[in-house]
Order: C-alpha cells, then sequence, then structure tokens
C-alpha cells in the first residue's frame, strides 16, 4: 500500500477513536447513538464503520488506546506515574470518559465475549506493568518480600479505585499523599 | 406510636429494600422501572412510595444501607475486613448490585445533588474508618509517619478499586495477597 495512503488511513482513524471519546464521555456508552457518533466525528456512518465493525469495535478499541498511553507511561515510570497523570488531569482521560469505562461494567459482568475482548486489550497495561515491576526488583528498589505478580495486581486495583473515584466526580485534591503510600508500599526501604 | 405499628413499619421498609436491591442488581438503576419495583418487593408503589420519596431516595437508602453494614464491620474488625468479606462474597453485596452502585456514576459527576446525598450516607463509613484507625494507632499497631486522614483514604481508594473489580467481573481469585500487602501497608512495624 502506498505510503500517503497508509497514512490517510490512520489520521481517519485518529479522527474516529478523538471524536468518538468526547461522544462516549459526552452521551454514554448508550447514548452514543450512530447519529451522534456522525456529529462528534465529523464522518459518516459508512465511514466510521469501515474502520471499525460496529460500536462495540469502536468503545474496545479505545480501551485498548488507552491501555496502550498507559503502558508507555508505565514502561519509563510505572504505574503509580500514570495514577499522578490522571489526578492531575494531565492525561487524556477526562472524568466523563472514565465514567464511559464504568458503565460498561453490567455488559462486562454479563458478556464473556465482551469481558475477553476487554481483558484482551488491558492485557498489554498488565504485561507493561509487570516489565516495569521486575525491571526494578533487578534494580533492587522493589520490596523482595512479595511476588512482582501481586504487586502488579495491588497497583492495577488502586489504579481502578482512582479511576472509580474520579470517574464519581468525588473530591480528589487530597489523593497525592495517597499515591505517595502506594509508592512507598511496593518500595525496598533501607533496612529490608 | 404503639410498637406492633412501628415493627410493621420497619419490616415493610426491610422488605422493600431487599426487593430493591435485587431489582436493581439485576436490572440496573435505569432498568429498574416501578413495574419491575412492584414485582420485586410484592407491593404496590403506593406502598413503596409511601416510605420512600421516589426510585432516588430508595437507591439511596440502600447506599446508606450498605455503608451501615460495612461500618459495623470496620468499628470491630477493619475496612480491610470488608474487603475480604466482598471477596469471599460472604456479604449482602453481590456483583450486579455493586455494579449498579457503578452505573450512577455519570449521575453522581453531573448532579452535585444527588452527589451531596450519597456522601452524606456514606459518610458513615469514613467516620469508622477514621475511628478505627485512631484506635490502632493508640493500640501502636498502625504505622505512625502517616497521618490518619491519608491512610483512611488509602483504604476507601483500595475499596473503591475492589468494587469496581468485582462489578466488572474480573477475576479476583488471586486477590487474597492483595489484601495482604494493603494491610501490611497500613501496620506498624518491628522497627519503626
Amino acid at each position: 500500500m502506498p505510503r500517503v495512503s497508509q497514512d490517510h488511513l490512520e489520521a481517519r482513524r485518529r479522527q474516529i477513536l478523538d471524536g468518538a471519546r468526547l461522544c462516549f464521555g459526552r452521551f454514554g456508552y448508550e447514548g452514543a447513538t450512530v447519529r451522534r457518533l456522525e456529529e462528534a466525528t465529523g464522518l459518516s456512518r459508512g465511514a466510521i464503520f469501515h474502520h471499525f465493525r460496529d460500536k462495540e469495535s469502536l468503545f474496545l478499541a479505545l480501551a485498548e488506546d488507552d491501555a496502550a498511553r498507559m503502558a508507555d507511561v508505565v514502561a519509563e515510570q510505572g504505574l503509580v506515574q500514570v495514577m499522578r497523570d490522571l489526578l492531575a488531569g494531565d492525561s487524556e482521560h477526562p472524568a466523563d470518559w472514565l465514567g464511559t469505562r464504568l458503565e460498561v461494567s453490567r455488559r462486562l459482568r454479563t458478556d464473556p465475549e465482551f469481558r475477553g475482548r476487554w481483558a484482551e486489550h488491558s492485557q498489554q497495561l498488565t504485561v507493561a506493568t509487570r516489565n516495569r515491576l521486575e525491571w526494578q526488583r533487578r534494580s533492587g528498589n522493589l520490596r523482595d518480600d512479595i511476588g512482582v505478580g501481586v504487586l502488579a495486581e495491588y497497583l492495577q486495583l488502586v489504579l481502578e479505585g482512582l479511576v472509580s473515584h474520579l470517574a464519581m466526580g468525588l473530591p480528589a485534591d487530597d489523593l497525592e499523599p495517597v499515591l505517595d503510600v502506594v509508592e512507598d508500599s511496593v518500595r525496598r526501604h533501607r533496612g529490608d
């Protein structure tokens, strides 16, 4: 495929994802109708569903997008930094989009295929988190009395709590020291 | 008011709450129509709304009920025990009801009055958690380098993560050691 065409496809895909993220965030999963997705992306349903099979695939592509961006931060700075970015509002994951992630919880719980596709997309965040922790362990910065798998699960559970907290619009200006506790609890301490 | 009548009112209120919890859990907040609430409680809408002003009040009464039960466990055994109970499925908070709590996140975020009523009801859990931590500190079991307020926020953030995790039907059979990490991270250690 010629280069220009591939660039064009990628730009179009990005345009759809950016518009859809705003649309899902604003109207919720159910409320993001095809009509509203057309308005938000500035593209016809034909163009949108040329790139994404259906609304579910579009939503899952956004979840994968989140996971990929977070995995990049994790690789460089760890999962606690992802949380600090969320807290600072520095990320491209505003509360209304985070809320949409919560709204699909019923679907995730009751639809094994949907859950499977979601889990597959989130997998890269888990892998990045484990890799980062293994690297920290080799560097001697990580506590060594608990397995890396458990520590990865722990950090991801806190991230889920933070996502839920922000999505509910609960006060978050005092959570910075809480994240310090989280970071400290996976670290190796002098004398350990 | 004669005793028998008060008992009757309390029993009726309990009957409504129990039925409504199942109904919200099964159909979600939006899906729990008045018709379905009648079926689930075995009572007429007149009887239901004699006890609770509207659906929102009924839902918030359930959230308050949750907070009260959790606060009882917190007072005796701490917030990590609440999480262990949730994990073991020993509580009266099955995943589908937990999911309904997530589904109202948009409403919580965008409707300050609703958020205010929710926060008021959840307040007793926060108070119980702080009281328990203060007591642990006086007993010398709590780390003393971090304020009780921060540790309470920390534990509540993890609880939010667990609620979200269970509501999404994600695998939870390996979370017991994660809760050990959480418990350990607020404890005082020998040599501290």
